[in-house]
């Protein structure tokens, strides 16, 4: 993995989680840097995420900083004060006689608990300790990384290097996510790092459309986090200013790759998930009307429970679709389930189902296509299956 | 229960069950009767709702046939053709030589496994046998009542007496469903029966009226059904032609609360269900509003598995309600779990947890009060928890 030039990773545990995991992590850059973010869509939200929304996009940003096992959520005023006194902190840290860095130039990512004021005093003394350890090398970078996990099974790194104007430009992401929200749950983050150069504007058109195509085509059981948010921080230390369209489009074809990469690792890592779903939609009247469909299938226990089960329920799938509130034509609809034909306009094939459920049984994929009429819409969408597991996780209380 | 004049009814087994449960019910009116209905919003439907939907509202109606065991959904031309048949069937075992009844007087119902043509061999016994043994005592209710049933631990029935001009006009209602389809599951029917005299627009009004407020307001894991289907017959032989507002409220009255009885009735024998769970929501910009909250919450896994574990986990409930993508004020939210409140204008209060744990495990209803805002906006939902046993019961699949 080539680590982006321009950038500093850190990541320590300062005893927010119980376990004593890592629970801070750091990224930072040399020079101020463009950023631009894209944010939980939730009306409830924490207040770094209204803090991130006020300060970016950005052309003088520095750093972000990420905290696991408190989301700082529904905290109240208290939250939003404490939230701008991390920012606070890392800027200082960062701060030289020379160069002063403002708290706004700085992002704040919380994931865990919410409903619970964060330990101030353990956060004062790690953002000083991570300020002092971070470092360019790929160890720093997944000390980031990990440090960002909450009941995520692993690190969700990825990266790619490309060509742009005869240099060799990186990006490299990591993410974070397994179930959504609540008192013991998680959230979806993502940090993207490259050291190409572009502004702002650029930063956060390629950003959104990255999320388009990636962290916003995931779900587990789609409960949205008052957390989620995905950030792009841009050094500008390789190269001269990115202008045309060509080489924006490789840029952003990386940054696409790396998105992705990252955003199917948290339903592949779903909580109790035996299977990764993946569902294509064909056929539909626009892309949106796909989507529906796909997100609708994707929400449907009764297709997830199917996966789990190897069961070759095409009745549950295209059920789920029928209802998703968009024109499909039934007589024009054929599903198939891992490559195998089983239904086609409008009712069943004869299907050898001892086959077709070995083949979900024996691939921790599942790819379900389904072409719903004879439109050019079309949506692809990745989720997890649901397990006994996940219900016992999800429901584990005692008081 | 008093079984309302000008109806017969009957249940018997057929054959198409293997468990050789009762799966063919028949209800009849001695004399034309008035017949409304409400239908699937699935664009995948069965024959049978096409059928319905072409026939209803009717003035000439005599009586609805249901099938459980084979819902006759995604089996193309011949299922249609199998349905008419069926209507034909009841029509000529109605008929006399005074009265010929068209098949267009008869409605059929089916709920079952999709994707597998109907026995009509063994459909045309059964319509024989049942038109024989069809009856106006509580015991013939009951036996259709079971006959209607498929993953349902219990019959689900409903019976109200009011008086209309002096006269006891009777409702009864039976209703099935635990879980919504697929090829081993089940959908959601209803058939209400009184003895009131309405005219079809009325009748229209009525069960579309009375739908809204109990039908659709249930889920269990919120897949809807190719089949579902609720009709309400009127037989008219009690009283006169029903004419003033206040008389059509007293038999809207009774006709909804047979409804809510009976949809309640549905979430609780949800499959794997350990919790009915009652969301009511208000303080939201308009109903509408306040029903999307209440079915976020109602569809979101996490606050479902959160009541199976007797978790009260307010960050589940309130951040499902912030995606729900209508307003809510988050300072003015206030939720309250069983009485216990626990959250308060945007961060929770401090609680028992072991109290309000104990609550919810204590009582098989968990009724969830949340506020979210200052509006005139309110709804009432109900559904059943995720619990291990629903995941068992949905991803059993052995080939």
């Amino acid at each position: 993995m080539k680590i982006p030039v321009g950038f500093k990773f850190g990541g320590l545990a300062c005893g927010i989680k119980a376990s004593g995991k890592k629970d801070l992590a750091l990224i930072s850059t040399q020079q101020p840097a463009v950023a631009a973010g894209v944010y939980t869509q939730n009306v409830v939200c924490a207040a770094s995420i209204d803090w991130n929304r006020s300060i970016t996009p950005s052309a003088d940003f520095r750093a972000v900083l990420v905290n696991s096992g408190n989301a700082n959520a529904c905290t109240g005023e208290q939250g939003a004060k404490d939230n701008q006194v991390m920012a606070s902190l890392v800027a200082e840290s960062l701060s030289t006689v020379a160069a002063l860095v403002k708290p706004e130039s700085v992002a704040v990512l919380s994931t865990g608990v919410i409903g619970h004021a964060l330990p101030m005093d353990l956060l004062t003394t790690g953002i000083s300790s991570v300020a002092g350890t971070v470092g360019d090398g790929e160890q720093n970078f997944i000390d980031a990384a990990e440090a960002i996990m909450t009941t995520d099974q692993g690190r969700k790194v990825a990266s790619r290097e490309v060509q742009i104007g005869g240099q060799a430009v990186a990006v490299v992401g990591m993410a974070k996510g397994a179930g959504m929200i609540g008192p013991n749950m998680a959230t979806m983050l993502g940090i993207i790092c490259t050291d190409a150069k572009v502004n702002a504007d650029q930063a956060a058109a390629m950003i959104k459309s990255a999320a388009d195509r990636s962290f916003n085509r995931i779900s587990v059981e789609g409960h949205t986090s008052t957390n989620d948010a995905l950030v792009l921080i841009c050094s500008g230390q390789v190269g001269e200013a990115i202008q045309s369209d060509a080489d924006l489009a490789v840029l952003q074809q990386a940054i696409d790759e790396v998105c992705l990469e990252t955003a199917k690792m948290i339903p592949a890592d779903g909580e109790g998930a035996t299977h990764l779903v993946e569902i294509q939609i064909e056929g539909a009247s626009s892309d949106d009307d796909a989507e529906k469909i796909a997100r609708t299938i994707a929400s449907s226990n009764l297709v997830k429970t199917a996966v789990t089960g190897a069961d070759p329920n095409w009745g549950r799938i295209v059920s789920a679709a029928g209802y998703a509130g968009v024109p499909m034509d039934l007589s024009q609809t054929r599903l198939e389930l891992n490559g195998f034909p089983i239904f086609d306009q409008g009712e069943p094939l004869s299907f050898d189902a001892k086959q077709v459920s070995d083949a979900i049984k024996d691939n921790f994929e599942t790819k379900v296509a389904l072409v719903v009429g004879s439109g050019s819409g079309k949506a692809i969408h990745w989720t997890s299956d649901l397990t006994v597991d996940y219900v016992r996780f999800n429901s584990e209380y005692t008081t």
